[in-house]
C-alpha cells in the first residue's frame, strides 16, 4: 500500500472515504466534516470545485461523494499535499481530483480567474501575532496560524477564482466571524447562509459555517438550524452521528 | 383606573410588570421580552438607560426590574407614548422612568450626547419600500416599517447618545443582521455578543439579538447558546417559559 512511516488510514464511515493521516502532522477534524456537509458543490461533471488550505485533502475527498465536478485541492505544505495525493489514489478518484502543492498567493499562475463554481476553505484559525503561542511542530503551526497566508488573502483569492454566482463555503471560529463577513462583502461575496455550531447545550458556539455567493444580492441572509455536537451524555448528537457514520455505527 | 376605551392590562408574570395594551395599536411581543432579557443595563441609580422606538414602553418596563438606573423611553407615536406614560404610573415607576414623545431624529434637542450607559432598541423591522405591503392601520405600519426612521439613523443616534464603553442592545430579523452589524461598526459600536432565536427545532432563526460596545475592541464576538422558542409539542420551551412566567404558571 501507499502508506509512509507513522501514517494510518482513517475512515469517514458515512461516505466510505479513506484518508491517510499521521499524528506527526495536522489531521482533519470535525470542522472539515461539517464544512463538507454544509457545502453544496456544483453537481455536474463539467463543474469545477476548489478546496483552499486543503491540508491532507479531507474536505475535497468528502465533497467527492456529493458531486461529479472536478475538484482541485490547494495545499502549500509538501508533506500534506503528498498525503492528499495518495488518499486520492487510495479512493480511486484520480480522474476527478488533483492536488496543487502551491502557495495560495500564486494560485493565478496555475488556475484561471473566474473559473470555479464552488470553493471551500477550512483556513488557519489564528492570527500570526508575534506573541501568540504556536505549536513547535511547523506542520501544526502552519495549519493553525496565519503564517503562510491570512484570511484577507484567502478571501481575495477565493473570490478571484469563483465565477459570477459561484459559491464559497468557509468554516471559522466565531470570534473571527465579523472579520470574515466584512472581508467577504469587500470581495464581492455576499453572505447568504450561516450555520452556528455549539459544542453542547447551554454552551457558546465554537464554529461558524458561512456560504457566500459571488456578486449575489446583499439582502436575505439566513441562519440555518443550529448544530449541537454533543448531547447531554457527552456522546455525539444525532446530527453529527449521521454525518460521521451515516447508517453505519462505528465499532 | 387609567385605561382608555378598548385598552386592557397585560402582565409579564416573571417580573410582575403590568402593561397597558390595545388591539388598535401595536402590542409588545416576545421580541421585546427577549430583548429585555438579553440586555444587561447598568445597575446603579446614577446610571442612564434609553429605550429607542419604545412603542407602549414594554422593554423599558421589563428593564426596570433589572436596574435602579433612570430609564428614558423615546417614542414618536403620541398614542403609544401616552400608553407608556400611564403604564409607568400603573407600575409606580414615575421616579425611575419617563417618556419622551419625540421624533428620534430630534433626540439631541432633548438629551445630551455621550450621556447614556445603556441603550435598547426593538426597531421597525421592514424597509419602507414603495411596493412593500403595509398595514392600513398607521399605528402598526409605523411600528413595523421604517416610515418615520430607519436603521441607519437609529444606530447613529444610539451611538451618539451612548457614553464611551456604553452598551447598545438590538433585536432584529436575521435577514437584516449583516446590515445591522455593518452599521454598528460604522458608528463606533463593536458587536460583542450575538444570540440567535429559533422558533423551533430544525427551523431557521427568526430573530437575532446583538450587544455592541461603544469604542469597544473589534475582536472577540461571542455567540451565546441559541434560544428555541417552542418545544416539539408547540408549547413554549423552558427558557421562554421562565422569562415569561418566572416561577409562576399563567392560568
Amino acid at each position: 500500500m501507499c502508506l509512509n512511516k507513522n501514517e494510518r488510514i482513517d475512515m469517514l464511515y458515512s461516505n466510505d472515504v479513506k484518508i491517510i493521516q499521521s499524528a506527526e502532522v495536522f489531521s482533519f477534524s470535525l470542522d472539515a466534516v461539517l464544512l463538507a456537509n454544509f457545502a453544496e458543490p456544483i453537481k455536474k461533471g463539467s463543474g469545477r470545485v476548489a478546496d483552499l488550505c486543503a491540508g491532507n485533502g479531507a474536505v475535497g475527498l468528502f465533497l467527492s461523494s456529493k458531486t461529479k465536478a472536478h475538484i482541485v485541492e490547494i495545499e502549500i505544505q509538501e508533506r500534506l499535499a503528498d498525503m492528499a495525493k495518495r488518499s486520492i489514489k487510495l479512493n480511486e478518484h484520480t480522474n476527478q481530483m488533483e492536488v496543487l502543492n502551491i502557495d495560495l498567493a500564486d494560485a493565478y499562475n496555475y488556475l484561471r480567474k473566474d473559473s470555479f463554481d464552488t470553493i471551500t476553505c477550512n483556513p488557519p484559525y489564528f492570527p500570526n501575532l508575534n506573541d501568540s503561542k504556536k505549536n513547535e511542530n511547523p506542520y501544526f503551526a502552519i495549519a493553525r496560524h496565519e503564517i503562510t497566508v491570512n484570511l484577507e488573502k484567502i478571501v481575495e483569492i477565493a473570490s478571484g477564482l469563483l465565477k459570477m454566482n459561484g459559491k464559497a463555503y468557509f468554516v471559522h471560529r466565531p470570534e473571527r466571524s465579523l472579520e470574515l463577513l466584512t472581508l467577504l462583502q469587500k470581495n464581492r461575496l455576499a453572505p447568504k447562509k450561516i450555520q452556528l455550531v455549539y459544542p453542547k447545550k447551554e454552551r457558546e458556539a465554537n464554529m461558524i459555517l458561512v456560504e457566500a455567493i459571488k456578486d449575489g444580492h446583499r439582502q436575505g441572509i439566513r441562519f440555518l438550524p443550529p448544530i449541537t455536537v454533543y448531547n447531554e451524555d457527552d456522546q455525539y448528537g444525532s446530527f453529527v452521528q449521521e454525518i460521521l457514520y451515516g447508517g453505519k455505527k462505528a465499532e
